[in-house]
């Protein structure tokens, strides 16, 4: 049972995540990318509520991820969580209630996108630049870069948003999560659940093992798969190791510009469903 | 003209405020105390949106105070925001479209509060312990530490809010700013918008020249008044110093327990009054 609605903490999570620090690569608690800072990432998170609200409210998974980018975008940091509410909304549409959401619930959620949400994801990109890779070479009238452009040839393809995840799960580690049943997110809020210590320590170890575990797919995009493994490594070298090289670590990557993204959009889906779970703050 | 609603700056002025250091004294980016710790402040500010949210659809100001404390109160950090939200609720009461309240708004939102305001007042001290001094010696029954029990007390002697704060006042300076008009709370705004370089950093300036220019009534309250004065006055001697003697003071008072959350209120209030006015972040 939590103390807040879902809307509220998803919200939550979204400040949990970018306040957990060490997060190596990430803006967090006391690192700031030059144009990226924190500061930004707390107003994407309050613009972002409104779309959250929508997806509680049981407004449809597209129209309600458009509305918290848009509210989201209304920053001057530009892209600071698209994938974190890529999760969050099929999350949130899946909670009944003031427990978490089950595997089974968002699942369904996801299975249930039309034709319309997947026009509504491309409209989304109008919002924001997002670092996404290459549309699939067969289909370059996909190319999600083209945001709203692009919804006639969606509609003319009749694929769903879930369809679409699928196309994008084997390079993007947000849509591989719509297509493995939110198993990272899931086994990331157990974790939360079961570790000790103050909430922000335990998001920045839920971090350094999700990315350990798995190559960030934003790193691979942005710097090509020796580096997103290269990362992934030294990761889980780092695992048991003492703060004070996890801290150099962070500020090596924010300092080579590495940016695991998607491993922080994996922890902040974790954190709201921890919450929900009843993680305490 | 802003991108969010004023319900949103509001809680995005919690956020700010909390986030911006050195901001000696008080938890801040950097600072945490033992048992108050930044998490606390990012769940109140999550927590008190539909307080605001209610303020801003016209609800009395009474029942929007205290909606916005018990929802500020649902984290384990205890009192984190109550007096930013006295401040702040009136300030949305008052604040008209897009732009921000004016002064005769917020004193005329002030001066219409009734006895039901007032016994709202008390009950949101039911919902979190503030650190409060003694009650006028010629009315122990209005000790707001009695909460929801003095309401009848406070129903017989038919004081409105504003009455409360005008007998506030002397010791407590967001009462002050009841009686005085916002009149801090409009300066630190300009100050906030008439500034240069990341927000973050305009909020600790902001914050250090009001701690210099006005001892802070929970210093005086919790370590008497003659700390308080010091404290002010090494604020003043730091206005022009370098960062790291800021940053110095700012662990010296954290270590010492000396918190000016008054100043910190003050701070949040003109942050809101900023982003209504144009703040871009």
């Amino acid at each position: 049972m939590s103390p807040r609605t879902p809307a509220q903490n998803a919200e939550l999570a979204l400040l949990l995540e970018v306040a957990g620090t060490p997060k190596p690569g990430n803006v967090d608690r006391h690192r700031d990318f030059e144009d990226l800072r924190f500061e930004h990432f707390l107003a994407g998170a309050v613009g972002a509520r409104p779309g959250l609200a929508a997806a509680a409210a049981g407004d449809p998974v597209g129209d309600a991820f458009e509305r918290a980018v848009a509210g989201m975008a209304e920053q001057e940091g530009g892209n600071t969580q698209f994938g974190a509410l890529l999760l969050l909304v099929p999350l949130v549409a899946a909670t009944d209630g003031a427990g978490p959401p089950t595997r089974a619930a968002v699942s369904r959620v996801c299975s249930e996108t039309t034709v319309a949400d997947a026009a509504a994801f491309y409209r989304a990109f109008d919002h924001v630049d997002v670092f996404v890779g290459d549309p699939p070479p067969d289909a370059p009238e996909l190319d999600v870069r083209r945001g709203s452009d692009a919804v006639p040839d969606v509609e003319a393809r009749e694929e769903t948003l879930e369809a679409i995840m699928e196309r994008s799960a084997p390079g993007d580690g947000v849509a591989r999560e719509w297509v493995r049943g939110f198993d990272r997110t899931f086994e990331t809020a157990d974790r939360l659940l079961a570790a000790d210590g103050h909430i922000l320590d335990r998001t920045a170890d839920a971090f350094l093992e999700l990315l350990s575990e798995e190559p960030d797919t934003l790193v691979a995009t942005q710097h090509g798969d020796a580096v997103a493994r290269d990362v992934s490594e030294q990761a889980a070298d780092l695992l048991d190791a003492s703060r004070a090289d996890v801290e150099a670590f962070a500020d090596d990557l924010v300092e080579r510009g590495v940016n695991p993204g998607t491993t922080a959009d994996v922890t902040a889906a974790g954190l709201y469903v921890a919450l929900q779970g009843g993680l305490s703050v």
